[in-house]
């Protein structure tokens, strides 16, 4: 009812609309509309009532709401469910909470602030109010667990082609993360749970630094970090960029569901990887790899020519670019 | 306190002790002892109280709690905490929640019954009160996902052993029933949460018809289930029974840790196996294998010979084995 509200609203957008009026319409009475008004001020909506005019919608926040998101989409699972928080501890921990608990496929955990984000192996991630897209989907593939890693490739995929979709080109720094300028502005985290050959569930946390500024990134990862307004010079819509990535990922998701392979994401993975051709180290439970990044296979896994002209395949690890952040 | 109460009546067994030497002797109130007694006495403990005599254990109840359980410990991790409980859903589930919490290694949720108690894949599982030990041990390996299957093997050589050690000749089902005359008497279902390549924690499920007598087992199962008091012919004291596991499952899980390896555990597998040198057929996410079992390979994978003899490797599956519950 409150989205019934707001679209209406939203329709008349400067024009009051007399609280008669919304009552008729969507036959609700006028202690409700009162009760829905205050909600929507609390998202941060500007409302104007005045007595015998009704109400005006002023100013929509930039908030990621379904509501400000629906209209963007054309998934038919993914984002059609989504848990909005002002502030939450991590939506990852929240995520996993709930998919223990049952909330199926394509449900997203969105909050403006995560008090305590977390990165991969536990590291933190820093995720200040308003400024970045912190949401984590549930997903419930019926695949294999080693086949897991999959879908990080589908997700950095879908992600990367949502912010060139944006007009900014991005690099993805295989595994997980989304680099411009060899500065982080997107890492992935994939957590799963199930028994030794099936899936329970999946979820994909995706932190994306979007409109912070020069001094919202702490000083000790400004040589490492940047956030897309940063690089690009304009404050992005994170509205749009959540449809997107929804958007793309599911037709993405859909090949690996339909056909069991992720040929599509690989393109992706290849054309805009920060990798290939490079030379690189991959720090894999502590042991080095050096070599030349020559390819991804159909699996999404990295192949590395060492200096015998060797090629190993490895499935996950920690990579640094020679010549990038100090590895010379 | 309780348990200290709890070792100094079990001391004087059959003697009546004092309030006032109880109290002495542990620095505690009257009311307070009065207080543990009442405790005890739910847990099915019987105790006289007689005025001016004091307190008298007459009987311990066949119950898994720690303070029954310790004396026959030798572990240093592994049972240290159990979670007892008279009646829970499941202790797969309650020890996935807890080890989300933070709980540690060797953390064990014990219950007397489980109203929702689950097998693999999500089949249901009969838990009934006081006749099985149904219990599931955290772990936190710092090994890979796809080594998980090793903790299965790990499990079920521990499990196998520990019911030999009573006397009683059980057969390991690979990869994670034990049987006796072809019918099941323990399920293990491992269940993990983790990131691609790091694993937060494994849940292992162990359920074990213990004492179940025949018209406890519901019909419809009869012809593959079974209780080691049925097949023994004799009550089964199911404190040692989950000591000896306990014992056994940390030494065993101590060479995976240490050495990386699970030499020890392959070699109980293999001398207990129900399938090696046996036809059989694997059902593997709907694909179906025949062949002869012909051994374990040093991870605990099965390796299965067809017609043509060639050799697969197999790392989980449902098995039948020919001749046996319908599979000619």
């Amino acid at each position: 009812m409150k989205g019934k509200i707001l679209e209406l609203l939203k329709k008349n957008k400067g024009d009051f609309v007399s609280g008669q009026k919304i009552s008729e319409e969507l036959n609700v009475s006028r202690t409700a509309i009162w009760k829905y008004m205050n909600q929507l001020k609390d998202e941060g909506y500007e409302i104007e009532s005045v007595s015998r005019k009704g109400y005006r919608l002023i100013l929509t926040p930039d908030v990621l709401t379904y509501d400000e998101i629906k209209d963007l989409l054309k998934t038919k699972r993914i984002g059609r469910d989504i848990l909005y928080f002002n502030s939450i501890d991590s939506t990852n921990s929240k995520a996993k909470q709930l998919a223990s608990d049952g909330k199926g496929e394509g449900t997203v955990i969105i909050s403006e602030e995560q008090t305590k984000g977390r990165g991969r192996l536990g590291r933190n991630w820093v995720s200040p109010k308003g400024k970045g897209v912190w949401m984590s989907i549930i997903i419930r593939p019926d695949i294999q667990p080693i086949d897991a890693s999959k879908i990080t490739q589908v997700t950095a995929a879908a992600v990367s082609k949502s912010i060139l979709e944006l007009g900014i080109k991005n690099y993805i720094k295989w595994p997980n993360d989304i680099i411009i300028n060899n500065k982080k502005v997107c890492g992935i985290l994939t957590e799963m749970s199930g028994e030794l050959n099936k899936i329970n569930y999946i979820v994909i946390g995706i932190g994306i630094n979007v409109n912070l500024d020069e001094n919202e990134i702490p000083n000790d990862i400004k040589d490492i970090a940047t956030s897309l307004k940063i690089e690009s010079g304009k404050k992005v819509s994170r509205k749009q960029l959540v449809a997107n990535i929804f958007n793309n990922f599911e037709e993405l998701y859909e090949e690996l569901l339909n056909k069991n392979e992720i040929t599509h994401s690989i393109e992706i993975c290849k054309e805009n990887s920060a990798v290939l051709g490079k030379e690189i180290r991959v720090i894999f439970r502590n042991k080095e790899i050096r070599g030349k990044a020559v390819d991804l296979t159909d699996e999404g896994e990295l192949l590395i020519e060492n200096q015998e002209g060797k090629i190993q395949k490895i499935i996950s690890g920690e990579v640094s670019i020679r010549g990038v952040n100090g590895y010379v």
